[in-house]
């Protein structure tokens, strides 16, 4: 069995206004998607919810309810949960445990190899002010074809919550080998003109992964996209190969929850609210 | 396996200037109670923390090094998690794994019968004002030997959070029965001078079961007490039995997260900030 936790709190992850069954679907998504990372299929959801006053009980009946609703959509039913008040923002921690495939057994962050491809599920970019954050599908159709497929030619997988370029930058590390992406083949959304948006907006929610050898350049289960976009290498770190040939430290462009003192400067895309 | 999640917020579950030390014994001890609730043995333990900016990351450093020293103690590390930052007070949401006990299975709230004895263990009242809420033990040793030695004749089973009265009302709802209480026996904390408090004031965190037949009047794997303090009836509700002979609903004493108007005055023992 796998397990993953994830939170939602608004102001952070979602603006106020946000209807309430796109918060919920966010909700369980999020968490789905961390899943999908792993190639495991959903078993069940916790749901804890913190309430403030703003959000009266019936507001969390109609929560709950979509978001049960939701968790049954992905097969993931909501089994328990916690309710508390609270004088901050509303918050969803939603707790996710799943089967991994067989026989692949979990996908990890750490099981990339130095010479495997890099590839993305779908498109980058633009997520948030496209309103794509609250709405994307969690790759565990995907996630399962790949570990299915693939066995041990699949190396390491993680999901795209804060840019291309600084989770891939975290798979790398985990692994211990370096990633060359290149700028001119990020797969990149009609509404998003620039690589460096692709490599850094976060809230994708696509797959990152390593494989060895060729794969087909869509998911035959789902008809999703999959982008050759780099290859590891030996080495450390994740840099990004522009198309006049210069390097830049890919990890420098995401969503960082906390800025270093002076590094937002370096960072421009770092949209979420 | 079972599973269980719950939330300690700051301001509503502990005071601002609480030890880190403190919190994160809290955090991890409440989740193991309803681990223990269950007579499940714990198996791993996942950490969401929402953070304020009055809590930079060495604070979140010290205090998952502590969660994860207790969790530790307790046998449940913790092996995965989020964190986040909030705009609201620091937030930790618990999510524990754990396994029933052979042969018994899960033990429910839901399990009572009519004609079986209701028991608490350790002692009931007092929670917040002494502070026993930062420092009291899940009852996981007790409850694996409950379940381990009574098997069938061990009913339902409710860890006391929102005070006896509530939470014994709960297991009866649960359960499709009614419970009787017996003020004068309930076993109460020598800092504790009425029965009302020891019904009504939460945060015990100590076990309330029925069971058919005789106990032991103390655990013999650990000493703590184990006190008959009623019993489950044909019937609803939860009523407690005051030594005039007067019969009272025990469920108006407890902790109400959100009183309904007008309600407030009838509860005299909701305690905790």
């Amino acid at each position: 069995m796998v397990a993953s936790t994830d939170q939602l709190i608004a102001g952070v992850h979602f603006e106020q206004a946000t209807p309430i069954d796109r918060i919920a679907r966010k909700a369980i998504a999020r968490s789905l998607s961390d899943l999908a990372a792993m190639a495991a299929s959903p078993t069940a959801a916790l749901v804890a919810a913190a309430l403030p006053p703003s959000h009266p009980p019936p507001f969390a009946d109609d929560l709950f309810d979509a978001m049960s609703r939701w968790a049954d959509h992905w097969d993931c039913p909501i089994v328990g949960g916690d309710i508390a008040a609270t004088p901050g923002p509303l918050a969803l921690t939603v707790t996710v445990l799943g089967q991994p495939a067989t026989p692949r057994g979990p996908v990890l962050r750490s099981q990339a190899r130095p010479g495997d491809t890099v590839y993305v599920t779908g498109c980058l970019g633009g997520s948030f002010p496209s309103g794509r954050h609250l709405t994307f599908e969690p790759r565990l159709a995907e996630a399962r074809w790949l570990a299915d497929s693939l066995g041990d030619r699949l190396g390491a997988m993680i999901d795209l919550s804060d840019g291309l370029g600084l989770d891939a930058q975290r798979l790398a590390a985990a692994s211990g080998v370096g990633i060359e992406l290149d700028a001119n083949r990020l797969p990149l959304h009609d509404d998003v003109a620039s690589w460096q948006r692709g490599l850094g907006d976060g809230e994708d929610y696509e797959l990152c992964l390593t494989a060895s050898g060729e794969l087909p350049s869509r998911c035959p289960a789902t008809g999703t996209p999959i982008t050759e976009v780099g290859r590891t290498i030996e080495g450390v770190g994740c840099v990004i190969l522009l198309p006049d040939g210069t390097r830049r430290d890919a990890a420098r462009f995401g969503f960082v929850h906390r800025d270093p003192p002076g590094d937002s400067a370096d960072n421009p895309t770092n949209n979420p609210p």
